[in-house]
Formats: C-alpha cells, sequence, structure tokens
C-alpha cells in the first residue's frame, strides 16, 4: 500500500507555491509559481530516482525504468496548473499520486516489466490559456503543435512564448509514441461519489463539450443624455444571452451544464454605455446530440437579439471536445483495484474534461476519482481528505502494476 | 467675438495629450496625461497675464483681474479629465472656451470691474474616482474635504495620494468664497439640438441621478460537474439585475435613463461558476419622485433575485444628485447671448450632470450648450464643429461681461 502521510505532505507542500489567503492555490499555467511547481517535482522524481524528459509542448516526464525498458510505458499523471482561485487537490493530486507510486514501488524494491512514467500535462485548466486540456491534446494529435503553442492569453502572450520564458520549452518531439495504458487520478469536482457515500469513482468516460467566445459591439455613448431608444448597450445584449445560456441549461436537464464564465464590458466606466462585451460560454452533456442542440439553441439566440437590437456579433466555437468512452480493459484495472482493496465503488461519468480525455484517443486510458467536500472545486475551499486521497492512490497503484506486468 | 479658429487650434493642442487611436481621448482623472494637460493650460492662462491658484482638491483658478479686484469674481470653466474612451470636447471645450474668453478680453483691452476667473475642476467624469463632480461638490459644501481626498479608484488609490504625486494638491480652501456668477459652456452630449438644429441650448437645469453599487456573491465552483441545480452562479443574478436596470429605464419614459456603465465578474474565468460580480447603476430623470420609484424597484427586485437564489448581496447607494435649476438672471444672460449674436437656440435640460449643478449651490448659474454630432458623447468618435463651438463661446463671452460690469 501506499503511504497516505508521504503523499498528504507531499501535496501540502506543493500548496504553499501560490498559496492563497483563503486556502486554496492559484498557479496559472506557465506562469513562475508554475515553473517553481514544475522544478519541485522534477527534483522529487529525481530523488526517487527518475529520469526527467520535456516536450515542446512543455509537458514533463518522469520515468521509473521497467525490467524490459524497450517495451511502451505505464503512464499515470495530470497537471500541476490551477485555476485563479483554484483549489490544492485539482490536478495535482494526479500528478503526486502518480510520484507517490513510484516511491511505493520504490519502498517495496518492486521491478515491472513495463516502465512506468508520471506526466505533468500543460495548460489543462484553459483559464489562462484557451481551451482546456490544450497540451495533452497535442500529445493526442488532436492539435496541431503549432496551434497549441500560439494559444495566447488575454494580455496576448502565447503558450510558446511564456514556455520559452520559465524554460520548459523541451526538446521532445509531442506524442507519437506508443502508451501501454494511462490512468489519471483526480478529484471527482461533482457531489456524486459525496452523495452516494463511495470512496472511488470508475470513470467510465466524460461528458462532451462546446467552447465559445461572442463579443457583442453596440455603441459607446453618455449614460445621462442618451435617451433609452436610442441606445446600443452592449452589456443589455449580453446579459440577455447569459441569461439564456442559463436557460438553456436548466431546459436540458438532466445532465446539461451551461456557464458563462467570463465576461469582459468596455469601456467599463460607471457613466458610459458599455460599446462591447466579450464573453465565453462552457456547454456541457453526455450526450452529443443534445449538445449540438444547446449550440443551435445558442446561435439562434444570440443572433435574433443581435440582429434585433442592431448589434455586431462575433460568434466563434473555439473548442468542441466529443463526449468520450474510456477503454474496457483499463476501467477494469480501477473496478478490480477498488474492489480488491474493498474500497466501497461506482462507475461515474466526469462532469469536467481531463487530459485522460484525450490521451485515451492513443492509448487505452482509464479514471479513478475521490470525493471532494461538497462537491466543490475550481474554488480555493476545494477539500479532500487524506483517508479518500490514499484509497484513491492505492486503486492507482493497483492499476498501474496490474497493467506494467502485462 | 471670439477667435474661434484659436480655440479650435487650443483644442487640438490639448487633445493629443492622451489621444487615442480613433481619434478621442482618454486622460484620466490624476493620472500622469491630466498633470501634463493641466501644465498646458495653467502655461496657457500664465501667457494670458493671469495668476493660478491651485485649491486642496486640485482644482485650478485661473485669474483676471477686475479693475474694482475686491468684488467676487464671475467664474466659468470646466474639467479636462476625460473618459477611458472618451472625446476631445467633453469638459475641455468649457475650459478653453474659458481661456478663448480671456484671450478675447486682452485682444480689444476690455477690463471688467469685476474679476474673471478660469476653472478647472478635478474629476467631474467619475470614471476613475466615483461619483462624478466631485471636487466642485467640495468646493459648493455637498462634500467635506475629507471625503473628496478619500475618494478611490478601483486599485484602492485615493484622490489625495494621486494629487500628491502629479503635484497638484494645492494649498487653498476649497470653496467658502463668494463668487458673483458662474457659467459653463458644453457640448450638449445629447441628440436634442442637432436634431432641432439649434446652435445654442440654454440651459434650465439638470436631472437628478443615483449611483449605486451592488456586489452579488455566490459560489465559485466547476462548470462541468456542478448541476445546475446547486449552482449560485452570480454572474446569472447580475445578468438579471442588468436586464432589470434596462426594464426600469424604459419602463419610466419620458426621460428616464438607466444604464449599467460597470462590471466586474470573478474569477472570471472560462470554466468556474462565477462566485461574485460587482456592477455599478446609474439612474437619472428630471423628476425627483420618478427617480425615487426607480430606486425603489430597482431594490425591491435586487432584493427578490438575491433571496430566491441565495446570493448573499451589498447594495449601496453611492450617490444622490437632486434635479438642478438654473439662475434665472444667469439663464436669461446666455439666452440674451444667443439672440444678440442671433444664434438659433432652445432651452433644454442636460442629461448629463456639470460642474455648474454643484456650483449653482452656492453662486448664480448658467449653462450653455452646444450640438455634439449625432448626439455622441464618452465615445471616441465624439464630434462638433468649430463653428458650434465659437458660437457657444460667443456667448459665453457676452454672459460673462453682461454679469462682470453689474
Ligand atoms: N479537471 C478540470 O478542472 N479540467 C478543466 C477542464 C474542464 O473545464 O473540464
Ligand atoms: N458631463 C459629463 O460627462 N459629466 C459626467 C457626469 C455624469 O455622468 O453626468
Amino acid at each position: 500500500n501506499v503511504k497516505g502521510d508521504r503523499l498528504w505532505e507531499s501535496l501540502m507542500e506543493m500548496a504553499k507555491i501560490g498559496a492563497t489567503e483563503k486556502g486554496g492555490c492559484c498557479r496559472l499555467a506557465l506562469t513562475d509559481l508554475d515553473r517553481e511547481g514544475r522544478d519541485l517535482f522534477s527534483e522529487w522524481c529525481k530523488d526517487a530516482g527518475c529520469t526527467i524528459k520535456v516536450d515542446k509542448m512543455g509537458n514533463i516526464f518522469a520515468r521509473r525504468a521497467g525490467t524490459n525498458d524497450d517495451l511502451a510505458p505505464v503512464m499515470t499523471g495530470s497537471h500541476l496548473d490551477t485555476q485563479p482561485t483554484g483549489g490544492k487537490y485539482d490536478g495535482v493530486f494526479g500528478v503526486l499520486a502518480g510520484l507517490e507510486v513510484l516511491r511505493t514501488l520504490n519502498d517495496f524494491d518492486v521491478k515491472t516489466e513495463h516502465p512506468v512514467e508520471v506526466a505533468v500535462w500543460t495548460n489543462e485548466e484553459g483559464s489562462r490559456f484557451a481551451p482546456a486540456m490544450v497540451a495533452s491534446g497535442v500529445f493526442a494529435g488532436v492539435f496541431d503543435l503549432e496551434y497549441g503553442l500560439s494559444r495566447a492569453d488575454l494580455d496576448g502572450k502565447t503558450m510558446g512564448e511564456e514556455l520559452d520564458r520559465i524554460g520548459y520549452a523541451g526538446t521532445e518531439e509531442v506524442g507519437g509514441r506508443e502508451i501501454k495504458a494511462f490512468f489519471e487520478a483526480h478529484i471527482e469536482q461533482g457531489p456524486i461519489l459525496e452523495h452516494e457515500e463511495k470512496t472511488i469513482g470508475v470513470v467510465m468516460g466524460a461528458q462532451g463539450q462546446r467552447w465559445y467566445e461572442v463579443t457583442v459591439t453596440g455603441q459607446e455613448a453618455h449614460a445621462g443624455p442618451t435617451p433609452m431608444a436610442r441606445r446600443k448597450d452592449a452589456l443589455v445584449a449580453a446579459s440577455k444571452m447569459v441569461t439564456e445560456v442559463n436557460r438553456i441549461g436548466l431546459d436540458n436537464q438532466p445532465f446539461a451544464c451551461a456557464t458563462v464564465g467570463l465576461l469582459q464590458s468596455s469601456p467599463n466606466s460607471r457613466n458610459t454605455i458599455p460599446g462591447s462585451v466579450f464573453f465565453t460560454v462552457d456547454f456541457r452533456h453526455p450526450k452529443d446530440e443534445i449538445l449540438s442542440k444547446m449550440d443551435a439553441e445558442l446561435r439562434a439566440f444570440c443572433k435574433k437579439t443581435a440582429e434585433d437590437g442592431g448589434f455586431e456579433m462575433e460568434f466563434e466555437e473555439i473548442w468542441y471536445s466529443p463526449p468520450v468512452e474510456f477503454d474496457d480493459a483499463c476501467v477494469k484495472a480501477v473496478r478490480n483495484g477498488a474492489d480488491t482493496a474493498g474500497y466501497g465503488n461506482m462507475d461515474i461519468i466526469s462532469g469536467a474534461g481531463h487530459d485522460a480525455c484525450y490521451i485515451s484517443r492513443v492509448a487505452p486510458t482509464g479514471m479513478i476519482f475521490v470525493p471532494c467536500e461538497n462537491g466543490i472545486s475550481h474554488n480555493e475551499e476545494e477539500e479532500a481528505t487524506p483517508e479518500d486521497l490514499a484509497a484513491g492512490c492505492n486503486v492507482l497503484l493497483h492499476a498501474i502494476v496490474e497493467r506494467a506486468n502485462i
């Protein structure tokens, strides 16, 4: 079994990098803090006897040799970047659970036939650079390298520039190599396991996502002498669209999620009618047909609202990530691990996207969920218990060892 | 008559300070650019033989002596600060029209019995520091000095600090002295004069304003795995409130104006449900009763929306500026000036607040409007013709001379 204390201590140590006042973490992708987190992880892996490689997307691979080192590695991992007001576990758990597996293999001097690698995927969150999971996406051939490196934050800085700046623009080609199996451990980020009182979620797949960027342009004018009838208030139009996004989510239950997470109004001055508003939309559903229906509803509403009010509109779908089904054998390895250890478990569909979703296109893949308090994530108050995290890590250990010796 | 060319040249010279790509101006209150504008104005006034005094709110007074210099001055002026995406005329015209009046008096060697002062009021726009007209408000005793100096921008910098920094924290007491009459020339910032094909608006008064700050707090959570039914999406709640602000404006016609000019969503990340939203509301109406009715409607709606959705809310009215009526004699002096010069003119109520609104509490006050293109202001495309501006300046000259010799 893994050492739960050691895993917990590593999590708490990593959480110091970018720690926020409210007990969370702000370690945005490719910032100086992200570099610090990466450096710490690399140190730890070297101490555990691993070799480290970094690819051109900044993905880090820490490798523990197999008895037959020419075989394809069994891989695990997740991400170290966080939301602006993120927690201590989202992503980090999957990375440090991987490290804890390596440390445990070392403790018991276990040899595996296949090498085992722990991956840190760049910019999983999609918060600083959209879309999410972009670097595992390049690894899986979903995006090309150029696309990945040219993703820009709201200040116009690209991933390529920022990788150079923090010294994580590696030399390895991105992807294109065989992986025996990929497992990712993660907190659930939703309320189901807690509600069902299960320790382990055996992840069957993930729901589909569509992300949009919308810019509505009206006309700036003085808030005082400009009669209501003459206005083209971009924020009024955008607010209707935000309300409609929410309506679409509510009317496509069960399962639909619909969110405007980011909105910027310009010029953002108290007594000026907003001239333009930029906002993003995040739609999710496990069924592709419903996701398409939501898409059609949004497009129709935005088009009509813009036309009726005389607004210009740019409307772009910037990301489509179809629903994912994980590999049968990997799913079984996870369920098997949970059953063997006697952890209460259930099958579950992931509400969030994960690097595993993209890796599943190029390798047999499975995921392990553990509960988080009140189902809350992307929040500084995100919490998980040391016991549940250790349990998830044990299941990961089991699944990896099973796959690495076949 | 004034020299229209000289006025225009001065306007264009001032417009270089903070000039934007789209032909507007961004010269926010108490920035380095505001200092540059103030310095340039002060230079010009010294060249015109004036003495300059600066008070503790940074208001600048350029004085041309009267034949009886112990008499109370006739004063004119406006502001040099602009909106973030402001124009070249809003405020600046009133300041430079005042300067052009002084220059014209010099040209023709006209002596006035009362001294004539041109004032530059600090932070009229209320964009960087809320509320608007805060420094003329202190001058008029509406706010105390401490309140004025402690107004802070969104970064927490106070007017006091910023006045010190740019070297415009003067030593003169703010207000408390007699003013014979105050006139302010300004672009209309609305569409009425243009529509009625009049050159001069004889301003009878200004509508009332109420400004609010609202913070709605829900709960940050992951946009993917958080079911719609469990969400407290602060942006969804805020969007309903923005829509309601607009509804209140539309349903209190004629005359009501209602605007959410500034909105900030937090943490503003694409895949995080917004945890809190801060926004401002700007309500206007010429009738106080209707303004109170709009206030009641807004409070009731926001309270109910917050309660129904389980949101916390801070709701604060940060500014109330009652409807203003200008002084009969000053209004007549303006109308008289326009009639004498043969300019088509009409009575008008100001939709915007102006420094003149506060000064009217401590001195007989009048205002002169000239048209602006398409009624557009608080926009980089703000335009006015050299002819109309010269006409407004001539009316100002007439009114000042009339009052300064009684
Ligand atoms: N796990 C996680 O927070 N992923 C970010 C991508 C998404 O929003 O689903
Ligand atoms: N004239 C002008 O733009 N004043 C700003 C204060 C207001 O919003 O009325």
